[in-house]
């Protein structure tokens, strides 16, 4: 399905650009954070909460709703949407790739795909690019993902062009494969690790399949941040303008601007809500962990002109308090408070292009972000 | 304080009443019932949540906040609504005496009070009536209650008869001790077991005692409904018509019916969010565990007319997966539904008090609520 993106305007100064695409849910607006259900739930979150934040397109999980509640009982349900009653803005599921490589075990990777047993029931399983998006279609998400391998950190030259190679033949594979183009965009995904050649090979190869649009994988694996931008400079120049870039799994603020001055469109992440649960929240000048004992008589909100829930609502003390007592609301405060701080963060990004003062912003952020040390 | 009960209409038929009392917060009509929220937050619920699910009154536990975070960091939060922010109505905390005597380790009664051991921390600590009061006091509830024994079942006569005999000392103790009277509402506990002459002797010199209203407790304590039932019989005869009547920690949706008929006004229990926590739902037909492998494929709500968040926007079959893969926003989607099935069925015995229907109301919910096996 072809999103309709368009470039609204491109930074004259970095490669960001302010963008758009369309599904039937409406125009969505890049860049762009997304959320992640992983199983088919962005952790303690409500449909409502969603809203409450600004969550547009929100990501999913193939290789989690394969195992649990299975596709065939979300398709029965009507898709995603309609099984989990997310009706705010598009899906998108990646292809299982990643968590069969990271959660499942005893991998044993061959041409035709990938057997491993299930990291719930030690079940064999078998998981192709075929399987994959006929998962995927069932699924019935906006976005899909071609199925890829995303080796480890670190990872010899010899393996990664190995594995670049299988994954181009594999998303050639999916393609063929995926019977709901109509209406569902398919991506390819880059991969290469920290190679430079390995990564333009990547781009260069997976463009020509030409598909909806083009995900970088495999960055968020246990590199330096510096690493990371390298692979996304590395790849960017060889991905068509007219597409999306969806950069996986990275949400870190810095990386979002960073992220974004390189090029990338769309960004997901589980931090926002992982770090909930571990009662940290994002604030502009750091992370900070509501459990720290000074936080105990805090009564102010985690910040102080944040439009969140948690923010209008409660205080640094009731949260920690709730946190330290194990209370789910706590963890859903600090989710709603993270979303939002990444959601507001993207809403300022998509200014400072208009404005052309990104290198400036990203300069400020930086310097309020790491000014005081995180807890 | 005076909560300025008057009782609006009492049932020719049975010992039901509607009433109403009033607060700061507005004015509250009984029957109700009152959801628990033991560490300052109804697990899993929002302040939202709350005014959703009608809420109006709930109950937080001394024990719990004396121990995390404080009765002082309550206090200078500006109590406990403040600290928690809610807003809906008035709260009600109970002595904590249950609480030393479900949860803490070591106990050792004495006529000043309760040397205990903190479930928590292990850590010494020592309870008496004035203490009670006192932290009540810096917690600014609404409506306090006495520290009371609430002894096992069974238990002997004679160790019941001393007992109670201690807990209108300790009531004695505690109301000389609340310093807040003009505002904060302060009830006396009825006890005394299964014992026909203890519960009257109970209800009459907790009575000459004067409070601004009366619990009857310890009859959720594993004894059989017939012996609940009974308890009631036995002290509502002695209690004041013109004050509030609360069963302490009563919520199965028979009981209410049944509770409200032998002249009980307000009902707290931690039943509809526990029974969440596991998986399970009220509905008319009895309670149903959505873990049940019938509901994979169930794409209806719980209950086709209920006007929860649940069930106006969630199927059981998203529910289950949500309670089977251990999602959080599961037990929130069914607490809100089991305390919305509990408010619900309040206003139907509103009416059919009104209506004079009560016992005709009480046979056909029995009828159905028992009608098919509950899983």
């Amino acid at each position: 399905m072809d999103l309709q993106f368009k470039v609204i305007k491109s930074d004259s100064k970095t490669n960001a650009r302010l963008g758009e695409y369309k599904t039937k849910w409406g125009v969505h607006k890049t860049p762009m954070f997304m959320p992640v259900g992983t199983q088919a739930t962005v952790k303690t979150l409500s449909t409502e909460d969603l809203k409450s934040v600004y969550a547009d397109t929100i990501l999913s999980n193939t290789y989690h709703l394969w195992l649990r509640p299975g596709e065939d009982i979300v398709n029965l349900a009507g898709g995603l949407h309609e099984f989990m009653n997310y009706k705010n803005g598009p899906i998108l599921t990646d292809s299982g790739g990643y968590q069969v490589f990271s959660l499942a075990n005893k991998k044993d990777i061959h041409e035709d795909g990938v057997y491993f047993k299930s990291h719930l029931s030690g079940e064999k399983l078998f998981l192709s690019p075929e399987k994959s998006i006929e998962i995927q279609n069932k699924l019935g998400s906006d976005i899909i993902m071609s199925f890829d391998e995303c080796p480890p950190y670190p990872c010899s030259y010899e393996y990664m062009s190995n594995s670049i190679d299988r994954t181009i033949r594999w998303a050639k594979r999916g393609k063929l494969a995926h019977k709901k183009s109509e209406s569902q965009a398919l991506f390819g995904i880059v991969q290469g690790g920290e190679f430079e050649d390995l990564r333009k090979k990547s781009a260069i190869e997976t463009v020509k399949l030409d598909f909806d649009g083009y995900s970088i994988g495999g960055v968020s694996v246990g590199e330096s941040k510096e690493i990371m931008y390298k692979a996304i400079d590395y790849a960017v120049p060889y991905l068509p303008k007219d597409k999306i870039r969806y950069l996986m799994g990275v949400g870190d603020p810095i990386d979002l601007i960073e992220g974004v001055m390189r090029g990338i469109d769309i960004f997901d992440c589980v931090s926002p809500t992982r770090l909930a649960r571990h009662g940290n929240a994002y604030t502009r000048g750091g992370k900070i962990n509501l459990r720290n004992n000074k936080y105990k008589t805090d009564f102010n909100p985690i910040e102080e002109d944040c439009d969140c829930y948690a923010c209008k609502n409660h205080t640094k003390a009731y949260i920690r308090h709730l946190i330290v007592s194990d209370e789910t609301l706590g963890s859903r405060l600090l989710s709603i408070h993270n979303i939002r701080f990444l959601t507001k963060l993207i809403e300022d990004i998509r200014i400072h292009i208009e404005d052309e003062t990104l290198i400036e912003f990203r300069d400020d952020f930086k310097t309020k972000y790491y000014g005081e040390k995180n807890e």
